[in-house]
C-alpha cells in the first residue's frame, strides 16, 4: 500500500514544505482591503463579580476597530460622540492606523453611555443606564475617500443607520458583514429585514437567531436566515464558540477555555472586528479562508474577556496573538486518517 | 523564502504522501486490546417532543458496547438482568461480537427499568420511573478470560461496583475509564472519590464536573479533579460538545449541529463507548491519539440521537461512520499558516 518515494522524506519535511507552500498560496491572493466600520463609540460602567468600572472607553465600533487594527488594515469608523468624549481615546484610535474622519463630534452634545451588570455566570447581565445622547439623532457620513472600500462592517445600530452607509458606497463592496441584536428586531424588524438583504455575512447569537426565525435548532435557523439574504451566517454562542454556516457547509470555531472570564463586554463586537480584519487583510472572501477569519475573530474575542473594556485589547501584541493562535490549533486539530479500516 | 525543491511536487501529492506515512505510523502501533465494559443493560420508556416509546433495549453498557462494537474490538459487557430481559436483545449483543457471559440473568428477577421524559429543548428530562429490581444487589464477575483486559470502561453505575471490576483485574489494565454522574457525588461521594483515584481517564458532564468541584469555569474544574486521580479528564457539554483536559493541554470535539436531536438518551454513554472502543482498537493511549478518541466519541453520538433508544446503533455501517467523520473534520480544520505578518 505504501509507495517507496515517501520515505525519501521525513514526515516533518513534508509537513515543513507542504506548510510553505501554503503560504506561499496564501501570500499571492493576499491583498490589503480597505475597512469601514460603522457604530458606536460610548462609555460605558461595568460591574462584574470582580469588580466594577466608572465610565470608560466602549462602544461597537471601538471594539472591532480595535481589533481588526490587529491586522493593521486601513480602517475607518464611522460613528458619533459628544464634546465629552476624551481626546485621549481620539488618539488611541488614530494611534491603531483607524482613520476617525468619520466620527462626528456634536460639542454641545454627549456621548452614548451604557452601564450594565453581569451576573455570577457572566452569560447574562442585566443593562442598568442606557443614555443615547448625540447617538438619538445619528447621521452617519462615510468619508470620501473610504466609499470605495471593499469591506464594510456594519456594527450592532439601528437597521436604518447601517442601510445609510451601504447606500452611500460608491462601489459596491467585495463583503459586507452586519453585526445585530435582539433589540432591532422587536422594534424595527421590517428595517432589519431590508438591510439584511444587502448584506453577504451576518453575525447574531444563538438566541437571537432562534428569535428571528422562530427555529430551536441552528442548522434550521441559519438556513432561514440564509434565505433572507446572507450568503454566510456566522452563530455567535459566547463560552460555547462560533459557527460558520454557507449553504450545506458548516466550520466551527471553539472559545478557547479560560480560568475566568473578566469581562464580557465587547466580546462580540471584538470577534467581528477580527473576522472582518482579518478578511480585510487577506482580501479573500472564500468560505475556505472565512473559516481562518472566524479562528482569529475567535482568538481575539478570548483576549477581550481578560481585563475590564478595551483595556486588553489596547496593547495587545502580535505575539501574544501567534501564541495563542497556536494553542486554538492544538484545541482543534487531529490527525484521523480516514481509511476503511475504522 | 521558499525553496526550489518544494515545487516539485504539487500541494495533493504532498498531501497525499503525508497523509500516507501517518497511515503507516498510526498502523505500527496498531495493536488490538480487550475491552471490559461494566454497566446497566436496562428497558428505558422514553418520552420526547417526537413520540414515545414502550419498554425498548436501553442501558449504559448496552449504548457503550453497540458503540465500541464499530470497531470490532474484542469486550465483555458485565452486568445483570432478569429473566424477563428478552433473549433477542443478548443475540443482538452477540452479534456485534461482544461476550455476554458476564451478564448474569436472575431467571425470577425482574430487569432495571428507567422512564423519563425530555422537555422541548432536549436538554433538560424528568425521571417518570426508576425500578432497580436486579441490579439493586449486583454483584458484577469480570470472565475469567476478560480479567486481563487493557482496557476497562466503567460505565455509571455505583462507584463500589466501579470499583469491585477494578479488583477483579489480574493485570494491571492499560487504561481505566470511568463515568459517573450527580446520583452518586449525592448519595456515595465517599466511594466515588475512592475509585476515581484508580482510574486513568473520567468522562462526566459540564454541570456534574461543576458539583464535583465547587467551581464554575472547566478549566479549573478539571485540574481539580486532574488532582483527584485522572491524568485525563472528558467534559461532556451535550450539544456543545466535549473537552479533553490532559496537565496543561486541552483539546475540544464539538458535537456536529443537527437540524434535529429525536432522543438524547444514551449519547453520553455511546460516546464513552466510541471513546473506549477507539482506544482498544488502536491500542494506543498517548494525548495525541485521544483526541482522535474524543472526535471517535462525538461522531458516533451524533448518530445515537438521530433515532429512539439503540435503533440507530443496531445498523450503523462503518461507511455511514466514516462519511461523518469527515464532516466533523470538515467542521473543525483548518489552515492558518502561522507567522509573524498576521
Amino acid at each position: 500500500m505504501l509507495q517507496l518515494d515517501v520515505f525519501i522524506f521525513k514526515k516533518n519535511i513534508l509537513e515543513l514544505a507542504l506548510k510553505r507552500l501554503i503560504f506561499a498560496e496564501n501570500y499571492q491572493v493576499s491583498f490589503m482591503s480597505k475597512l469601514v466600520i460603522v457604530g458606536t463609540v460610548a462609555f460605558d460602567a461595568i460591574e462584574t463579580p470582580f469588580g466594577k468600572t466608572d465610565k470608560i472607553l466602549g462602544g461597537a465600533a471601538t471594539y472591532i476597530g480595535l481589533s481588526a487594527s490587529q491586522f493593521n488594515v486601513d480602517s475607518s469608523i464611522v460613528s458619533i460622540a459628544g464634546g465629552d468624549f476624551p481626546q485621549d481615546y481620539l488618539d488611541l484610535l488614530s494611534s491603531k492606523n483607524i482613520d476617525i474622519s468619520g466620527i462626528e463630534i456634536v460639542k454641545e452634545g454627549k456621548t452614548f453611555f451604557w452601564s450594565g451588570r453581569y451576573h455570577n455566570d457572566m452569560n447574562s447581565r442585566d443593562t442598568l443606564v442606557t443614555e443615547l445622547n448625540t447617538l438619538a439623532d445619528f447621521n452617519p457620513i462615510v468619508p470620501e475617500s473610504y466609499r470605495d472600500a471593499e469591506i464594510v462592517m456594519l456594527g450592532n445600530l439601528h437597521p436604518l443607520v447601517q442601510q445609510s452607509v451601504l447606500n452611500q458606497m460608491t462601489t459596491k463592496p467585495k463583503l459586507v458583514v452586519l453585526d445585530t441584536m435582539n433589540f432591532w428586531m422587536d422594534c424595527a424588524l421590517e428595517d432589519l429585514h431590508n438591510v439584511i438583504k444587502n448584506v453577504d455575512v451576518i453575525t447574531i447569537n444563538d438566541e437571537e437567531a432562534r428569535q428571528l426565525t422562530g427555529e430551536y435548532s441552528l442548522v434550521v435557523a441559519a438556513r432561514k436566515i440564509h434565505d433572507m439574504g446572507p450568503k454566510y451566517v456566522v452563530i455567535k454562542k459566547g463560552e460555547h464558540g462560533a459557527l460558520l454556516f454557507h449553504n450545506d457547509n458548516v466550520f466551527y470555531a471553539p472559545a478557547l477555555p479560560l480560568e475566568a472570564v473578566f469581562d464580557p463586554t465587547g466580546a462580540g463586537d471584538t470577534f467581528a472586528g477580527g473576522f472582518a480584519g482579518y478578511l480585510a487583510k487577506t482580501g479573500d472572501t472564500s468560505f475556505e479562508n472565512m473559516k481562518n477569519a472566524v479562528i482569529y475573530g475567535s482568538t481575539l474575542a478570548s483576549f477581550c474577556v481578560e481585563k475590564f473594556g478595551t483595556e486588553r485589547m489596547q496593547d495587545l501584541s502580535s505575539e501574544e496573538v501567534l501564541k495563542r493562535l497556536l494553542q486554538f490549533k492544538q484545541l482543534t486539530q487531529f490527525e484521523i486518517v480516514l481509511n476503511d479500516n475504522l
